[in-house]
């Protein structure tokens, strides 16, 4: 029985926001319609999606019409790939060694459809190598796919940069902001971005919705097909609850930004600073070029599954890569990507903030992790 | 501005029950863990899906490890067919001429991809033309796919008696059961189910969560691929809220049906009786073969979209054929297969109540039917 949680894992998700639960309320309860209906219950449902997807837009710099409503990140992903590379009637991928599964997966299923992929490598604050990309390009290049925030280390890419290249190419640009969103300024025209995905859950919303920014004109394959949803390009009764939730989350995240992001940079300094005072710590990706919420750590000699089940023994939750391969026993692909060994690779401890962590969240890490990780080590 | 708010539109989506929303709550607040995470609220997490998958199984006589949690009846219904189509190992899909655009506006993807598909015709109750889908199977019949109970007219196939002809050869069997789940009793051994379709927001409970049975065994590609989730067979992170709440509606509503069942068959038969004694009136699909909670009604002379507005206007919420066509201005593809002219299919009502649906609501519409049916002729 943990008494004392503390929640130190807020890159794999995040706690809902009050103001979330209470936007999405009416529509887990008396506005129930479904928005394709025409009756008024179906009008209020409708009502509802319409606000969230201008929210959404106003956030990017985009137009509603530019926002597509998925079931989350992943989806997202899915759909700017696999879904948007025929159209471009070129035949190569371009994307980096240190991408989300959902993006690197969507590799060999292009693959398998014929598409040509190439992975650039980054440097060892995982960086993406830009002469690299250059490089690579040519005009039969038809999406170009960097991660804005890494999700293991929390580097920030210069996405800007990365779409120019791409558009000397002609190609279309798509980054993955699952973790940037919310927590960096983003904006879809002066950053050069065609394609952005992000979630609803990662930025205090609710799980199972998340969003594809796709600049318009620009042609999608639908993943799922049916009733017509979503302009034709997700089929599927909404998830009304979900999309006025992740509307409320964009809007209250990109507003209040200024006041969390410092926030979240001060104890998540506090913690790089004194954990990094541990004998034979050191900090995975790079100082400076990193997401506010970010720590990510190696401990010579310690293994990170077992120093995050210790710390989860002590109510602490943290993680070793990322929640989405933390039932793995592999290295990641992104800590051997930026040069660890894969003995490094798997003494690895991700603590990532959130608005809500305080100083006592940070304290209370603090307090336990020399002895854990020596206790580990004996 | 409505006071009143009569709701016969469950065929569209139904209220989220107050125990359902009970079972959601704390995965909306305290336990927002995510699945992947392996610390103390990982585990919450999981093991709030474990549950709700065991709930789920148990209403279907199947192991939880033949359900995969998606994000509804569409994907659902895509995931079975073109996720399990290419693993047949053979070329043609076999269905039905009413089925819902979920598993219709797969055939062409179908045929994109090489295969072939027959759509088999039903007679003027709606019910399948058996004879004809005997004739239409051979050795090259991948998978079998007939809806369980109709999304517009509510007519119930004999899904035991297509699944054996589609076993005479080899042939999976599939059901769109997203109608038909929570209010007719499914046995997917009895039944001879390979791989069934529903979804949470028909059953009371949260939109943009379903389900798909899959009988073990069956290969099938994901849509989706990124972190491996749910076996691999749908990566994203879990919509966990919506899944806890899917298990929950799913349980309630199979062990309440004996008692739900008979009460609005009891409502939906007098609004069948009284509306059927307006003059020109006519109903539409099986009087008996019909799912417990659908009325499907034809009125000479009269538009059924105009239909719908006025009773939006009285404070009453239904619809002409389902939502996932109400913005469509073309005649149901469910009526013309029945026989009606396209000038019959667009005078369509469809009235489909549910648990909470009171003798009350029914004296509502019959009230005002009448009376908005002659203006609407004058």
């Amino acid at each position: 029985m943990v008494l004392k949680r503390v929640y130190l894992d807020n890159g794999a998700t995040t706690a809902m926001s009050p103001e979330v639960l209470s936007a999405m309320s009416p529509f887990l309860t008396s506005h129930y319609g479904n928005p394709s209906s025409i009756h008024f219950m179906g009008e209020e449902a409708s009502a509802g999606i319409r606000k969230a997807r201008g929210q959404v837009a106003s956030t990017l710099n985009c137009y509603p019409s530019e926002i597509t409503f998925t079931s989350g990140g992943t989806e997202s992903d899915n759909l700017a790939i696999l879904g948007a590379m025929p159209g471009t009637g070129r035949k190569k991928f371009i994307t980096t060694e240190i991408e989300h599964s959902a993006v690197l997966e969507t590799c060999p299923e292009l693959v398998r459809l014929g598409f040509e992929v190439v992975r650039i490598g980054v440097d060892r604050d995982g960086l993406l190598i830009m002469d690299d990309l250059a490089e690579a390009m040519g005009p039969d290049v038809g999406i170009v796919s960097v991660m804005a925030a890494n999700n293991v280390i929390g580097t920030i890419q210069d996405i800007r940069q990365a779409a120019e290249i791409a558009h000397e190419h002609g190609a279309l640009f798509h980054t993955d902001a699952v973790q940037a969103y919310g927590k960096m300024n983003l904006d879809v025209k002066a950053d050069g971005i065609d394609l952005l995905s992000a979630s609803g859950h990662k930025i205090h919303g609710p799980k199972g919705v998340g969003f594809l920014y796709h600049r318009s004109g620009i042609r999608i394959s639908p993943l799922m097909v049916g009733g017509g949803q979503e302009a034709g390009l997700r089929s599927s009764t909404e998830n009304v609850p979900g999309i006025v939730g992740l509307g409320a989350a964009a809007e209250s995240a990109v507003s209040s930004m200024s006041r969390d992001v410092p926030s979240m940079t001060k104890i998540r300094d506090r913690i790089i600073r004194e954990t990094l005072s541990i004998e034979g710590a050191y900090l995975n990706g790079s100082r400076d070029r990193r997401i506010c919420n970010n720590a990510h750590f190696g401990f010579k000699g310690v293994n990170g599954k077992d120093l995050v089940l210790r710390l989860s023994d002590e109510g602490i939750a943290a993680s070793a890569e990322s929640a989405c391969s933390a039932g793995s026993s592999e290295p990641s692909h992104v800590l051997t990507a930026i040069g660890r060994t894969p003995q490094e690779a798997m003494s690895a401890l991700r603590i990532t903030t959130s608005k809500y962590t305080t100083e006592e969240d940070a304290e209370a890490l603090l307090e336990v992790l020399p002895g854990i990780i020596g206790s580990l080590r004996a």
